[in-house]
């Protein structure tokens, strides 16, 4: 197998959200794919945007942000979201919002899980702001959880790959983490694994 | 719809990865879902890990890591890696390891990609570190690439989902980023889009 270096220009596939903030009181939501989990315990997670989003001044004001995610059949509205900015444009009336315990971060109705945060820090590079959240509250519906818990098939999010720029599906449940590769422990081990 | 809200115990569907480094100058290879791209420019990439991590000794150590995307075939391997430490277990001879421009960042020759960072920071949490790399390099193969990009059914990564701890394949294409949402844009500018 020949290795060929095709440069820096790299972005692992990602999960498409959209981040909500109030601007001047006013629901405003960014299509974004730079998300993370952060910290275990508190629940951290962070969403690193351009500095010059109007999304940026909205996280300043109030503190508070969320991330939602959209399901497939929302990718026209998610996109559009991508492609004007809030300064210029008026997206609350895109979606149905609503608001949980912080009552300044925007979620959207018709998005299967919402999940609102309390700004805890901003860890500034050169062209993005790292903003780092607590998880306060996460809202869904019956119809998307199996078990209580949420069910990404019923969810049906999008994934983005770029540079080529193209958004995916989720495909088919191949195995469970942390057990997958039990086999593997025994052989290694020379012994069977004891659940 | 009704919403109920399901706690802070919530995980965005991740991408799988496999974060190396070198610790006492033998390969070391941990499985990560917390990852992201951070900064356009330089593209910085993160990887968040808890701190009593083996792992940890070596990002400090060398001050380089790479971030590397399986496939699905390698599901067993990469589930493996998650459930036993580099402390008790050599996961070095797991993988045709190689090097690149870094030299002390240990990347995998079975992994579709490779990303090789040097670390520019460390955001310290009360229970992870958000490891911060400058992406130095990115190794595939032809055999992954369409267009000169890296092609997502031909890496055929595998997602996890959290708490029912799922591995899930990509889907399929449904869609093209920044443009999918342009027929919604002209609709309410009231004109056409002119490319």
């Amino acid at each position: 197998m020949e290795k060929v270096n095709i440069g820096t220009n790299i972005y692992p596939p990602m999960l498409v959200t959209l981040l909500g903030v109030n601007v001047e009181k006013r629901a405003n939501f960014m299509a974004l794919g730079w998300i993370s989990r952060l910290n275990a315990n508190p629940p951290l997670l962070g969403a690193s945007i351009n500095k010059f989003h109007y999304t940026s001044q909205g996280i300043r004001e109030n503190k508070t942000f969320s991330i939602n995610i959209p399901s497939k059949d929302m990718m026209k509205e998610t996109d559009y979201c991508g492609l004007v900015s809030g300064r210029e444009y008026d997206k609350s009336c895109l979606f149905k919002v609503f608001y949980g315990e912080l009552e300044t971060a925007p979620m959207i109705e018709e998005c299967p899980l919402s999940i609102e945060c309390k700004l805890v820090g901003i860890h500034e590079m050169s062209t993005n702001d790292l903003i780092i959240g607590e998880i306060m509250g996460a809202y869904t519906e019956h119809q998307y959880l199996s078990d209580d818990k949420p069910d990404i098939r019923k969810i049906d999010p999008l994934f983005l790959t770029m540079p080529d720029n193209n958004y995916w599906t989720v495909g088919e449940n191949v195995g469970k983490a942390w057990k997958a590769g039990r086999d593997l422990k025994s052989e290694r081990d020379g012994s069977e694994y004891i659940e």
